[in-house]
């Protein structure tokens, strides 16, 4: 029977594991030091706590769980897997009223899109979010902003972007050169203009049949220069009072994030940002990586209209996912990533089936005291061992001969700079802690 | 629209969260002190790959994921949700060839089952296995027994009992009594000696048409007072040769699993035990709590057939599982998990919107050093703030008001004693270092 995997699904061998563990464990600690809580949700959702709000290719890209006995025979599905973790989230607040709010919440998990798989493209895949359920205060804003700026240098990344704007802003440009109801059409024109350029967005947009005026009058809002507040300044005589209104909150998340602790020069004011995601009503913002430039690596925005989808009462919220399979695989390319090492530090070895209840016994007393260590199961062979042990790359072995069993010590070689010493067992921890 | 969770799957709110990634962590920590390796499978696998490895009742309990595209619409289902987290490991052997031997993993990760939900008993539950893949060495069962008992330990269970068998002394059992075949109805009756006595079992043995001299050999073996290498001595003369190899191999597992550290009060030769699942083939166990008598909370064997069941290559293999759900429940019912904190140390108040920059730049600094920190981001009320704070669990208040403002120094309260220290914001670091 040939054996395969699942299509688009990956398994982690132990190094890149320890690698992907080591990654979760530095964005967590960076969650946690902002004050955000775990939380925990089941990998599959009623289907239609999951439909209708991603869209509709989101719709499609769900995978979708036969019910169970008779439900199966005809291919009725009533579950679906999970497609991020914003909206359990959303369905959580809704099912807690009680909760007090604000609620910051951390869930890192996978989530699963029957994306048809290419390179670096998976079906399963893990996001790492944070976000703020239950207060409007642009504070909340820029603290999603911020602990995903802070999560980032923690991973090593100096070289990036955070690129902030607001959904009013969006709706308002579309709104004043004439195209009101057109919003998607045109930013996803837009969205295009770094890869076909001014020319490019121009053609598609007259291909819409827009006339050569609104076409003017949004390339004079495109034009202005990203920036901070002087992007905003400008900005502000060219909008409506829907597009002022999130200028005015943009100004105080942009301040506010700078104030938390986010370099200048890693945050900037672009009108031309437009997240897909259709249950954003404030500011948005993603962050990129410059170099090498790998795109969106976090991305993040308000929601104030999400719960309200579940229930009658409506709580704001807002949000921020770090990509991590994305971040993964740029942090290798890069280098970022130390080796990775072996869960043991020593390895046991044993010298023959008379002297194993030695060796037992010395692996017994170095794991009694907090010493990661294997011992050899398989073999008598003393080269294969040391072949095993070189393999699994362990960085000391424990020798017990005759003659170590005599003197009551062990020996212990660092495989690295073939270095032994013999010591009593008992000084074995003591010398351990050392290294 | 109302709102619910899908049937059988439950939130983790976060003070439930901590205490599960608490016991996730010191468990993880006892399979890395005995040197396993973090494996990661997918959520998913091909549904040929799981079906047909945990007999029928598992196979029936699967949750099977339809086709995407128009495989949706005519529902076939082409995946299905990991049923155990063994079977993945078996495919990942058969689909790794080069892989070194023996391969120590632990995956500790939900797994997913179409069971009728119960009081303790869910759709999404988690299992904590290690196994050692490549090695036929009792030295590898041995270890698997006693990475169990040391993570019970490690948990704080002190009044649990490894039950051991082999299902070579089982089936050995079923063969000298002259009913070779029928294993499986006469494990099942005998299974039930706790619940419905000798006479029950009996009673239940003659409905099924067994001859007075076969229950009555039966009861001879099964007689034997559980207990070490005695319980093995007495079984030894009753068994035919099948039943004295598995002997043989328990003699060594429960001499080493002693060597290794597992109590001897903790461990026990059970003829009776008989483990459900399909594909195992040599040494079984299984870990009970005795008080409260809560039942099995670990279970494992050997299964040498299963990886080659995916590719000509037979792989040895034994492991264990751990039951987490059953676990905590326990744990928290026991009062043997503390009191969850909040992730923040700290919560950094806010006395107005004028001297919100200085909160927001002293959250920044805290954070900076290594501080876990809040920042109120919802109220200027004080009164709202401390309930909030209060409601958190959050041990410090960091207070600065004017007066803070002018000498440069924070309030830091104790919300549990009361008591206040003011001190420059530089030296709060140190002070926290102590707490």
């Amino acid at each position: 029977m040939a054996v395969h995997l699942a299509k688009g699904a990956r398994d982690f061998l132990p190094a890149t594991m320890r690698r992907r563990k080591e990654v979760i464990s530095r964005i967590e600690k960076v969650f946690e030091r902002f004050g955000f809580e775990p939380l925990g949700t089941p990998a599959f959702e009623r289907i239609e706590t999951l439909t209708g709000k991603y869209g509709d290719e989101g719709d499609k890209l769900m995978f979708r769980i036969l019910k169970r006995g008779r439900g199966a025979a005809s291919g009725q599905a009533d579950m679906a897997l999970r497609y991020d973790l914003t909206v359990p989230l959303a369905r959580v607040l809704a099912m807690n009223p009680g909760m007090r709010l604000p609620f910051k919440r951390y869930q890192i998990a996978p989530v699963w899109r029957a994306d048809r798989p290419q390179r670096g493209r998976f079906r399963e895949f893990y996001q790492c979010d944070a976000d703020i359920a239950g207060t409007e205060s642009p504070m909340a804003d820029a603290e999603c902003l911020a602990v995903a700026a802070t999560a980032l240098g923690e991973l090593g990344f100096d070289n990036f972007v955070v690129r902030l704007n607001d959904r009013r802003i969006l709706r308002s440009m579309v709104q004043v050169i004439g195209e009101e109801g057109r919003e998607v059409g045109i930013l996803v024109a837009v969205d295009k203009l770094d890869k076909i350029g001014r020319d490019g967005v121009t053609a598609e947009l007259k291909k819409m049949e827009l006339s050569d005026e609104a076409i003017e009058r949004l390339w004079a809002i495109l034009d202005i220069p990203r920036g901070h507040a002087e992007t905003l300044d400008a900005l502000q005589p060219l909008l409506n009072a829907e597009g002022v209104a999130g200028i005015a909150v943009l100004r105080e998340v942009l301040e506010l994030a700078l104030a938390m602790g986010v370099p200048a020069e890693r945050i900037v004011i672009d009108p031309t940002l437009a997240r897909g995601l259709d249950y954003y009503t404030g500011p948005v913002f993603e962050a990129e990586v410059l170099e090498p430039h790998i795109g969106s690596v976090a991305g993040g925005g308000r929601y104030d209209g999400l719960v309200g989808m579940f229930s009658g009462r409506e709580v704001p919220a807002v949000g921020v996912s770090l990509g991590l399979e994305r971040l993964i695989t740029v942090m290798e390319e890069l280098g970022m990533l130390g080796a990775e090492n072996a869960s043991a530090t020593a390895i046991v070895t044993v010298y023959s089936e008379e002297t194993r209840s030695h060796s037992v016994a010395a692996a017994r007393y170095l794991r009694d005291a907090g010493v990661n260590t294997e011992l050899i199961l398989h073999t008598y062979k003393l080269k294969n061992q040391l072949k095993y042990a070189n393999a699994r790359g362990i960085p000391y072995g424990i020798f017990l001969g005759p003659s170590e069993i005599e003197t009551g010590t062990i020996t212990i070689r660092d495989f690295q700079s073939g270095e032994q010493s013999s010591i009593p067992l008992e000084d074995a921890p003591a010398w351990f802690s050392t290294k």
